[in-house]
């Protein structure tokens, strides 16, 4: 049957308008987990600015296939050196790249988990091996499971924090498991793709102390926080020799001009600091009342986590993600079915948070579903 | 030694300002064969539109993962099924893809030839097989040394027209060639990266003819052309059952949406008939023209070839490309060192033609060099 992950992931429009009938301006997307406000302003304006240049330079010729500029700021940025850094047609490509450079003989998932990370090895036809861990233990992996994840597999990911779930591992545990991970060699991949989101969140990656764990990559995306998933951004900071042999293994040109443009304005001083504040500010006057309203249905449980979503259990049969996804649907609202998770079930689902008066819209939608099948 | 190519390719602006300290957007770049009057007025326009629309939907949305839109526009172009057709982050995506999924054994070029051929294999440590081309030939490779190419490799790459000779292997001849590939099981790569630029080039392609020659796989870029190479988007014709093959293994999200949005554009009927008469008439006027001028220094010999540059062979002592390179780079004007390309040496270089007042300034470029080191 059609569904609205036929390929794979949320936020895809296209098959939205083909299941649901809607125009593609008409529907709200809670399947995606981008900054509703959209992208800073001198983004925006830079990228106008680019396309109103008389000699178009940003289109009419090849983008900087060294990413010089955007990688000296992403350096500048986090205080590591520009050969630590790797930029990416997205966080997809980098997650595809570590899998298909270092050759993993086993790769390990922290499940449930973006299902790229499982994706990216069997494609490859490389074993996956997963622990997973439960809502009951607020999605907290056991210590010992993990211990021989790292000791089994060549190369684990860890989602810090996850998608779907929105758990953050604590760093000091990250410490531990990056130093496990050095005495296996094992590659430790910590996707840091959403802990923009999160309070202090910089404080919580371990960029900064990687000199100390060689065999730990951290990826990071600019599309969600910075709103811009149309444009693909993403990069990668781990050790120069890392960097180099995944580099040599990059298709060239592989970041397009604009994308590279649009991360210089966002880790831009005068972008930056206020935008992670306007941010921050928006995701704390709405995610507790999202996350309360929703939890105020009897038949819905939900998990806080420290991301911009939440994930959603339904606790009433009949209620199922799928079915709730199709009733949500044909009413131009679309939500992420979490059933094809590993460590999930047809009884999940993920919700964005978006602005106060879509949340609003979302909550009566949801209203209407569950009052209707009640 | 620091070098133009420093990282493998021309049209690198970036290591120019390095090398040369111009600003950029007063160097004359002839190192890429780019259309030099932009990309279809229309294009941008488009692009300006989405961003000045409210909502922003091509930046905060992710692209269609399926590029649905673009790839009914390109099938329906070339007459072949939606199915048949794989859109990439540039024809460098899908150069890296068809050796990467397909896996072959051995790869074959026809050399001289784009350095991507044989990098996506070398990088995979799969042996590289050659034919070479010589100028003295007319740069037609031998049918026997073909066949037997054919016959090792388990893939073959052919530029079509070639990259950076310019030669255009007759259609018939591609015929035998395709049948030969299919009886030998083996891929034949035909990249059609130039071939827009070919008087009549669509009636040169393979694409219509697929169907007859199950193991051909044709690739386009759109990014020479219509002047787009920032933006990155190519695209590979090729039967149903492969094409799924490859898109499995492709990155999710790897063409970003303006890229998808611009293809739109370029093949809408509106753009493309009047577009491709324009660029036809600026190479027939100009080319020729910067061809003579070239082949009047005594110390040059060009070869004419069918596309928009020009391989030109110094044959006077001390003339090396790198010198004129390096000359001419001091100037504000870059040209394509042919050095490092398999079957030629240090004498050759290419030049793509551009405006005919660019083409004079790179003549009277010429001429100081040459006059001064005479």
């Amino acid at each position: 049957m059609a569904r609205l992950e036929r390929f794979g992931h949320g936020g895809d429009l296209d098959t939205a308008v083909e299941l649901y009938g809607y125009a593609k301006e008409k529907l709200l997307d809670f399947s995606a987990n981008i900054y509703p406000y959209g992208p800073p302003k001198a983004i925006v304006e830079r990228l106008r600015e680019l396309l109103a240049e008389p000699g178009l330079r940003q289109l009419t010729h090849y983008p900087d296939p060294d990413v010089r500029e955007l990688r000296r700021m992403i350096a500048n940025h986090h205080q590591v050196e520009e050969d630590q850094v790797l930029v990416g047609n997205g966080g997809a490509e980098l997650i595809d790249l570590v899998v298909g450079v270092l050759s993993p003989g086993q790769v390990g998932v922290l499940e449930p988990a973006f299902v790229e990370y499982g994706e990216s090895a069997r494609k490859r036809d490389i074993p996956v091996q997963a622990v997973v861990s439960r809502w009951e233990d607020g999605f907290v992996p056991d210590w010992a499971e993990v211990e021989r994840l790292l000791e089994r597999c060549d190369l684990v990911f860890v989602g810090v924090p996850n998608n779907p779930t929105g758990h953050l591992v604590p760093q000091e545990m990250l410490k531990l498991w990056a130093e496990r991970a050095v005495e296996e060699k094992t590659w430790l991949v910590l996707d840091e793709a959403f802990i923009d989101f999160v309070a202090n969140g910089e404080e919580r990656s371990l960029i900064g102390l990687l000199d100390r764990y060689p065999t730990t990559i951290v990826l990071r995306s600019l599309t969600k926080f910075y709103a811009l998933p149309g444009l693909r951004l993403g990069y990668m900071v781990a050790q120069p020799e890392v960097i180099q042999q995944i580099k040599r293994q990059q298709v060239p040109w592989s970041v397009n001009a604009l994308a590279q443009a649009a991360g210089c304005v966002a880790l831009s001083a005068e972008v930056y600091e206020p935008y992670v504040e306007e941010v921050h500010r928006w995701l704390r006057e709405t995610k507790q009342e999202l996350l309360t309203q929703l939890a105020s249905f009897p038949a819905l449980e939900v998990f806080p986590g420290q991301a911009n979503y939440l994930l959603v259990r339904s606790c009433q049969d009949g209620v199922t993600s799928r079915f709730l996804q199709e009733e949500l649907g044909r009413r131009g609202v679309l939500i992420r079915d979490c059933g094809m998770y590993t460590g999930l079930d047809e009884r999940y689902f993920r919700i964005a948070v978006k602005k106060r008066e879509e949340n609003a819209v979302l909550i009566e939608s949801v209203k209407e579903v569950l009052v209707n099948e009640g």
